[in-house]
């Protein structure tokens, strides 16, 4: 028992003292806020106070070094397995597997490894944080903005991240090639599928870093949309790809190329891609109907947790089912806000949003304080000199690789083009966060891998203590539109999307598909509004689409056909925005077509809704 | 790696089935609902789906069960470290202390137990689940209520608690001893000790239970705010109480009465209540102070974060120092509602609320699931029939011994009696929960314990799935008002706050010397309310009295003396909750004398005002 209550205390007083540096955190980011300092953030000044615990560690960690480890042998144990279980003095104990231990330097036994190991693993990160701050920001996408610039968004995540995967992998290939003739490495230490799988964790954008930044400078809608989007989709390419890497890099070609492995990863990273998009639109369609067809919308509280807990069981059963959570959960979020908002109540819409900007405004800060402690207290750093230069010079050079050509060949098809400063703006704010360092810290087994984590974690420190103060000069300098309110713009966007709406001339042509695909079919089947289904779906379909379409649905084509002035759906979201604090508990009307209307979310903390 | 992967799998999978049991218990807790099915509530209906999940892991585990576990044996270990390195082939692994494993025919290696061990640690239950749901319970206590009952509340949980323990303890020791006579036990089994750690663990009578049946009810208030406060705080007092009696069993007397050990024991006791009341307290005056004197309210957000972190500090920090977090983590839910609420933004207060009743929900949730999992798939259950005849029937005659002797007691002091028929209703009342399962499952080491564990589980389970349906009928059965609003019955109540308040007459002594110490001191010191600390603290505190009296008191003092009016105060309450709609992000403007007033939570969901 006395062991039991030791490693009570000694979990009590980490998360204890986890709890005092998010409690400073948040003191110093409310002290910045009001002397107006925008040159730093939460994430950068949770980042510098989980460095600091980390020194604090290390030095304490120095006093208590001395203890050395005693490593046992056990009789007849040939494999590793989950669980251990020891015959102590006639006592029998269960003991369960942590993880390989690296001997360098007889570090092996000190104090912060020892927590490291035990307390902080990186798979809560992957579990419990990062879940929740993707969600929210799929879920507080400004939709409408999203689906008008799908193309370019979808173009850049993909295309992009490849392209800047790609890059990064071959930039540092030659480096390492470089480093082994300048006799800073040795033959064979780094592996060309080593390099491309750094390219894969360095290549996505942290979507967390960009929402704190720009959200609060309020940057031009379209540019925001742009690179948050990005940001989002790219997180869910680099998870799916550094996979699809290790794949490979486990079947097949290590040193030379080899077309069944490659196959195989392509294939892995489509089916990764599509399985775990299927996923989240599953869990997303339960949720869906589960509000649609039944008067939950009376219990609140009961809607919010529901919400809750199928989204995050979207999570779960794709890392169940092998695929990856995180995209499952964004493609959820992304859906839960498209359909699954119309059929909540007004007070469930504005809890489970707070429940959402809380978990996630949390884990943010959780997760840069742990970079942080980690930089300083890994005890198995790699600091390469000629390997970081690399890393950075690459990551300069692929990320213009990847904005200039892709927004240039954009450019061709869009109405509203990318402008030349936006797109160096774009190039700038290519912010490593979360994500790069979540992949980099899942395997540190062998010596590249611990290079990736150091570099990684470097990178990620540099950009966002490096460039997250150099944002408003930068965007001063570039002259672009700050402070720009959504409304002010919102009448620009509304005749783009007229104009899509009347079939010609829309601003992405993939958005226009959507749109109908999702108009006459979607819509309908998850929620109360657009036309029946019996008037969309074939004849064949009857009784199924009979069963899926809700009685308002009826009305609804009615009304439809009677009010197709434009201005009608600003009046109705004045209408829905406005009653929310008195329509309390009462069933939520249904809009005339919520789907084509702002979400009531906005995607900016500043303006967005519901409270006011 | 392929360990970890499998690791992270079956995390997985034990959390998506846990998901999916919660997702369906809400599902039918809204079914029942809709059904106007009043005889079983969510904890009932969690417990339920818990125990066929628990069948069918079960039966799982049948299927699995021949693979044999392998024991081994380390070279030259002859303690139980906390950390295990082992080296394999080597490797060399880290392997993190689980627990000791008893064999019971062959048991030890089945599924089952290693799925209890790794995922679902007792201690996740303490921490992670437990602290909400009491915080909950005592941040939206009806404060007023509480007070003018304190001295009746106090008695209960403190005397009636202790009468019950010892009641208990004695009934089943005679028990036991019945048991050696009639050959059932052996001499020895068990110890006096046990005993009276049985009547401490199966004590306290559970407020999760309380507030799931009688607050949908909404019995009459005055009983409520009894059996609810009662609830609450034996908890905490059944928590030291069983710690006192391991400290007892530990330093000394086992079969004789040790004296030393015994004042050891009670001081123990004081101590523990003593230090967890002074870290709970500690950590509102902090929350109390950074919002009074920062304009933190302009950033809901983070006054909730703030608010939420301080008070999981304060059990964390409780623990730390070996006292007893949910003492700590119950009076400073408590003591927050009572200061630091009146310095929150108006938002903040209602997303407070919010977030606290979606973890108490889920927690509460939760829990049950688990004690209904436990009991069907625990492998150690000792059910021994004599002994569970022995404890109901001691629980039942305790309960006696202790609601109606102090009832009649209280009853000579007090100016509304509780009548006869609530007497009967505490008596029926008392039913068993969370805290006494998580009590019981603390320690499971020797057969005594888990006897008792056994026996306890039973309890919970008979009492909420029996007494939870009857509260009904029995209501009805003893003419007890049930559908009372909380409003309807404010009057008599402000009758008997300004009684109080003139300073004769008051209900309750102990709530007047205390309303006179709050009003002067602690309410000036940590809110903008009531008069300035300048002119009740003696007038050697002047610099200490002028740092911490904020700007709005003096304004306060001037406008008390103008309108001491009585119905300026419910007016005051109607304007505050009538604009929460509306000055949000705004400063929540101070009202006159908010330690009067109505916190604006209520203690029954049904009727919390704020979002109407």
């Amino acid at each position: 028992m006395m062991t039991g209550i030791m490693k009570h205390r000694q979990d009590s007083v980490m998360l204890l003292s986890l709890n005092a540096l998010l409690i400073v955190s948040i003191l110093s980011m409310w002290w910045l806020k009001q002397r107006q300092f925008r040159c730093t953030h939460v994430s950068g000044v949770a980042m510098l106070y989980g460095m600091v615990l980390g020194a604090i560690m290390k030095s304490v960690d120095f006093v208590y070094r001395d203890e050395p480890m005693e490593v046992y042998a056990c009789v007849g144990l040939n494999n590793t397995p989950l669980t251990l279980t020891v015959n102590v003095t006639s006592h029998v104990h269960h003991y369960k597997h942590v993880g390989e231990v690296n001997f360098l330097e007889g570090q092996g036994s000190s104090l912060i490894t020892d927590l490291y190991k035990m307390t902080f693993d990186p798979e809560v990160l992957f579990n419990l944080f990062l879940p929740p701050i993707i969600f929210h920001g799929a879920y507080c996408l400004n939709q409408r903005r999203f689906i008008d610039n799908l193309g370019s968004v979808l173009t850049f995540a993909f295309m992009g991240t490849i392209i800047t995967c790609v890059g990064i992998g071959a930039c540092v290939y030659a480096f390492t090639r470089l480093m082994v003739v300048a006799g800073q490495s040795a033959e064979g230490d780094f592996l060309l599928t080593d390099c491309f799988l750094f390219g894969a964790v360095i290549s996505a954008t942290d979507p967390v870093a960009v929402l704190a930044l720009f959200s609060e400078l309020r940057v031009e809608p379209d540019l925001y949309t742009l690179l948050f989007g990005e940001s989002v989709l790219n997180d869910a390419v680099a998870i799916v790809l550094a996979r699809a890497i290790t794949t490979y890099s486990l079947t097949g070609g290590v040193h030379a190329f080899d077309t069944r492995a490659f196959f195989l990863a392509v294939g892995h990273f489509v089916a990764v891609f599509s399985g775990s998009f299927a996923v989240g639109f599953f869990y997303t369609a339960v949720t869906a109907l589960l509000t649609k067809f039944t008067r939950l919308c009376e219990h609140p509280l009961l809607e919010t947790t529901l919400l809750f807990l199928l989204s995050w069981s979207a999570f779960l059963c794709a890392e169940v089912c092998g695929l990856s959570g995180i995209v499952a959960v964004l493609f959820c979020g992304m859906a839960q806000a498209r359909y699954t908002i119309h059929n909540l109540s007004s007070e469930a819409k504005i809890r489970t949003k707070q429940l959402l900007e809380f978990f996630s405004f949390l884990g943010e800060m959780f997760i840069f304080c742990y970079i942080g402690f980690v930089l300083l207290t890994f005890p198995r750093h790699v600091f390469s000199a000629f390997f970081i230069c690399g890393a950075f010079l690459s990551v300069l050079v692929s990320r213009a690789c990847n904005i200039y050509p892709l927004a240039f060949l954009l450019n061709l098809g869009r109405r509203n083009k990318i402008p030349l400063n936006g797109q160096h703006f774009m190039m700038f704010s290519g912010l490593r966060g979360a994500v790069a360092f979540a992949l980099a810290v899942q395997d540190t087994s062998t010596e590249a891998r611990r290079t990736i984590l150091s570099t990684t974690l470097l990178l990620v420190c540099i950009t966002m203590l490096g460039l997250g103060p150099a944002t408003s000069p930068m965007l001063r300098w570039l002259n672009i539109r700050v402070g720009v309110d959504e409304d002010e713009d919102k009448v620009s966007v509304q005749g783009r999307t007229e104009r899509g709406a009347a079939g010609e001339g829309r601003v992405d042509t993939t958005a226009g598909l959507w749109h109908r695909l999702e108009h006459k079919y979607l819509g309908p089947t998850l929620t109360h509004s657009g036309p029946p289904l019996t008037s969309t779906l074939p004849l064949w379909c009857g009784p199924l689409a009979r069963l899926l379409t809700s009685p308002h649905a009826y009305e609804n084509q009615e009304r439809l056909r009677d009010d197709a002035d434009a201005g009608r759906t600003e009046v109705n979201l004045k209408e829905a925005l406005g009653d929310q604090g008195g329509s309390v508990g009462g069933v939520a009307e249904p809009h005339e077509d919520p789907l084509e209307g702002d979400l009531g979310l906005g995607s900016t903390p500043a303006t967005a809704g519901g409270e006011e």
